[in-house]
């Protein structure tokens, strides 16, 4: 296996040009935005020659997701039981991560505008979806505080979106409602009925 | 006033340019893609001079949300007093402005994903955003549906993020559950408790 590489590349691949364009991907896009990282000024960047960036990464969007998503565990939160504190934890760790400059700054490659975007399927969200993270909170709730016939996946798409709706959309156009607003909506939510 | 205008710019503004241009401008975007859609490519498409468009627009980004959303009318939703249905029913209008090609394409100039987007104070979402429609929409429902302390502009801001999670995050990361799952959640929220 080993042979078949050198005799295909010429020689080993250098894992440290791996890290050395990763990290000026994410320099260039906190530095200079989306718009401005492109394969050439990342090269330019982190001191190699594009086409070892082109024999890495199969276009310039595969390799922003790398660099900015490679990375981001999700943070873990450990439930308490007490599901008002768990969720308000739970969504503040899930939009911090979506705050972080890097991760703002790759959103568009994130998501989908384009009609084109949409026939690829990108990975990075299945990153920093919580989804079993939060299946892990409910579960820790105390019985009889969430109704057990609710789809919990519609309940994380809503909360999904409060999340993302907070990192996209400016403030001063939106009210910037405190978090545990929302989880007390998501809480009513959840409430069986009467 | 007029003698003034005419003074400054030497002959009075012709106003079919502003149409051509924004006409080009939306052309673009749904063709080539936010990132194609700039002064120098909408010029050529309008077939103007770039400095007609710098006379007129303060920025590639203005000239955007003008042709994005200068004539996106709020669909007007005339309520019922059937809450589930009305909801729908706007939901639905919500999603559907939001996925019209030219405003998909223009996301990006609405989103703030740069640090320096944060400074400016687009009014895109203001045309678009349909907060006094809904609050017509809940107002129209029977007693007792609406639990009167709950606080609409925060079950409005998880509508929005929810319209806005389900046109911008590619199909097949996320499930596209059917609006009236949505819906369902919202109704569970607004619920005066038992």
């Amino acid at each position: 296996m080993t042979d078949a590489t050198i005799t295909r590349r010429g020689r080993p691949r250098d894992s440290s040009i791996d890290d050395r364009v990763l990290a000026a991907t994410r320099r260039v896009l906190v530095d200079e935005g989306y718009a401005a990282t492109t394969i050439p000024r990342i090269a330019d960047s982190a001191g190699v020659h594009a086409s070892a960036i082109y024999r890495r990464w199969s276009s310039r969007v595969e390799l922003i997701h790398d660099a900015a998503y490679g990375d981001l565990a999700p943070r873990r939160v450990r439930p308490t039981g007490d599901l008002r504190r768990d969720l308000e934890r739970f969504l503040r760790a899930y939009v911090g991560a979506l705050e972080s400059p890097i991760v703002r700054a790759a959103m568009p490659a994130l998501l989908s505008f384009e009609a084109r975007d949409r026939e690829r399927q990108p990975s990075a969200l299945l990153h920093i979806s919580l989804r079993p993270q939060f299946r892990d909170v409910i579960a820790a709730a105390p019985n009889g505080v969430v109704d057990p016939r609710i789809d919990l996946d519609d309940v994380f798409d809503l909360l999904l979106g409060a999340a993302l709706a907070r990192v996209a959309i400016p403030p001063g156009v939106r009210r910037r409602a405190p978090l545990a607003r929302t989880v007390d909506l998501l809480l009513r939510a959840l409430a069986p009925p009467s």
